[in-house]
């Protein structure tokens, strides 16, 4: 049976927010000169219509906008889908529909239809027109959150921090990463969560060396550094944050390390202003790291876009030239890795705003080591 | 960040047993006279290989096998992945081998490549080569599971009945849905799985009439049904198992339905059987249903296989031609569903032997009311 796209809470954005949606696509569209975009990616179908499911084909043109789904799925459709007419079928409906309009032109998100469906697609759809790859339209579009949106990462960011703060004091040695990040998801549910957006990293001593390091079955040991990287959903936005704790005391070598970190995190948060660079957020949070010496550790960008997808549009990396805008929200998070050693990671979630840079995880950077 | 395939634990598949795996492929391909097949579902190359992770594309043809991963992944991919050579790139270093290989027909899995890389592969291949949709041959073959397979399944579906065993004396009138699935999720994870094999179903009173219900904020009520249909992940496999149980003493409408249910679900598990075909088990439960006139009631198809998918081949429905052999898993799952009243659906997860139908969820299916 089709899986739901995930847990859903009963708040719901306003049909206002919906037909402000599908017209920032249409005007993007008319831009383009596309008359029809067929959208197949189930997020952006959730993002402009409210439709919470895995299958379904939403065509927009620039009146008209139309969602198809399985038949076990028609009357939640009608209930959920905003600004768009619900109707059963798949390939085979879309394929009537573009004929009677005698459709000659459409784009489609080529990243988010297989080859197998594409071909169903062309053999259903009018022999003469033309299909055009056309996608990223809509993820352009979300990078900049309304303010329902916002609403949803900023409860999801406080939860997280909630939760991470609650755990500090079942942290200390002999626990075991995995059962660290199993009660972390468990009171992030507990708490109201949807769920865990992405799988809870729990990464302690060498181990947090390895920027994609897992939890493992690996015992927590005093003189360790921990990283702690996890998010929480709700309604279907995520939050992602991330905070290292050493167990002891630490010594003046974990002291300029973790102090080098969290500088260059707020370096970071404090360039995500209105019309900066993507590359300039990135840019700040390395120039810092290289001032001590250690840029050559910091070895991933400094973020992503965070939204429905945890990680989206845009990349806070080295070149990138997306200028930041109003509603954008992005993670800010340098990390330094010494192999064989350990690492240290501080990561908020933050959004770009008017008034400035407003950290939706606000769990505290210190104190940071248990004695 | 590539997200892995799921969590791991680290018992493994030995090299012989990808071996067989592969040579299984080989004689596929033989059979449909492909030189070489592309895989880019990432289940079917953790199957083939044991590369566990999301990224990645692999070529096999008679003699050799290459996987192509993200130069993130390279090291990993070298320590992980049996039988097949570990190299860095993507479609750039698909197109020099094949074109070093002067390729002229291919097979590649049109399902799980999208519009816009099968675009990308084109470009970088040898221009005159042939690319032919072969999807599904993997799928096929993870019909039949090996004993390391078997096992895994196994350990998941013990691990799951004695959560749900587990969680009964916690099922009471005022307790919510959503805390319910909760609580189970966490178990499960605390047991020793690596997750939920998928979002935990807990549907009581009228909602459990609607076959896609799922945990909501509603609490439970004496005199109502409860349905809860879970599965543990394990070492990348699947359990899938559901119990219904009643909140107070039944009156006799409950006693028979509940019966018929129970029936119903004990005949399809002792029709799978070695030879005989998906739509065998599928009729032996819906006759039962039938003599009893609640065949209406019961909506969806008997079951499907259970494997790294919890929904995967063979589809236990109608008309399925597919005949059981040793090493099918299997569920075995009637439901009767009564639109603004309630639903009972039981499941076990089967194993096809030549010993006769083991069933691998074993939680007890009575008692099933607790006063």
């Amino acid at each position: 049976m089709s899986a739901p796209l995930f847990r859903l809470t009963d708040e719901q954005p306003t049909a206002e927010l919906f037909a402000a949606r599908q017209q920032g696509l249409r005007t993007w569209l008319e831009k383009r000169r596309l008359p029809i975009l067929m959208v197949s990616n189930p997020i952006n179908i959730f993002y402009l219509t409210g439709f919470h499911g895995t299958a379904g084909i939403a065509l927009f043109e620039r009146l008209e906008a139309v969602i198809w789904v399985d038949p076990r799925y028609t009357l939640q459709a009608q209930g959920q889908a905003r600004g768009v007419e619900a109707r059963t079928g798949l390939f085979k409906a879309v394929g009537r529909w573009l004929k009677k309009r005698r459709a000659r032109l459409a784009g489609y998100e080529d990243s988010h239809l297989s080859c197998a469906q594409f071909r169903i697609l062309k053999r259903e759809s009018p022999r003469t027109m033309r299909w055009q790859g056309a996608g990223g339209i809509i993820e352009e579009l979300r990078m900049v959150k309304d303010s329902y949106e916002i609403d949803q990462i900023r409860r999801a960011g406080h939860l997280t921090s909630e939760v991470l703060t609650g755990i500090i004091p079942a942290i200390r040695p002999g626990v075991r990463e995995s059962d660290l990040a199993t009660e972390l998801e468990y009171r992030m549910r507990r708490k109201g969560a949807d769920g865990a957006a992405f799988e809870t990293i729990v990464a302690s001593g060498v181990r947090g060396a390895l920027p994609h390091a897992r939890a493992s079955g690996k015992q927590l040991a005093a003189g360790e550094l921990v990283i702690l990287d996890l998010g929480a959903i709700l309604a279907g936005y995520a939050a992602d944050m991330t905070r290292t704790l050493y167990l002891g005391k630490p010594g003046l070598r974990v002291r300029n390390l973790y102090k080098a970190v969290v500088d260059a995190q707020q370096e970071a948060v404090g360039a995500a202003r209105l019309g900066a660079r993507a590359g300039d957020v990135d840019g700040a949070a390395r120039r810092c790291l290289q001032r001590r010496g250690l840029a050559d550790h910091f070895t991933h960008s400094t973020g992503h876009g965070v939204g429905l997808e945890v990680h989206e549009r845009p990349r806070l990396g080295r070149k990138e030239k997306t200028r930041l805008r109003a509603g954008f929200v992005v993670t800010a998070e340098p990390g330094i890795y010494l192999e064989g050693w350990g690492g240290v990671r501080v990561e908020d979630t933050v959004l770009v705003s008017a008034q400035g840079p407003e950290i939706l995880t606000p769990a505290a950077k210190a104190p940071w080591y248990i004695e």
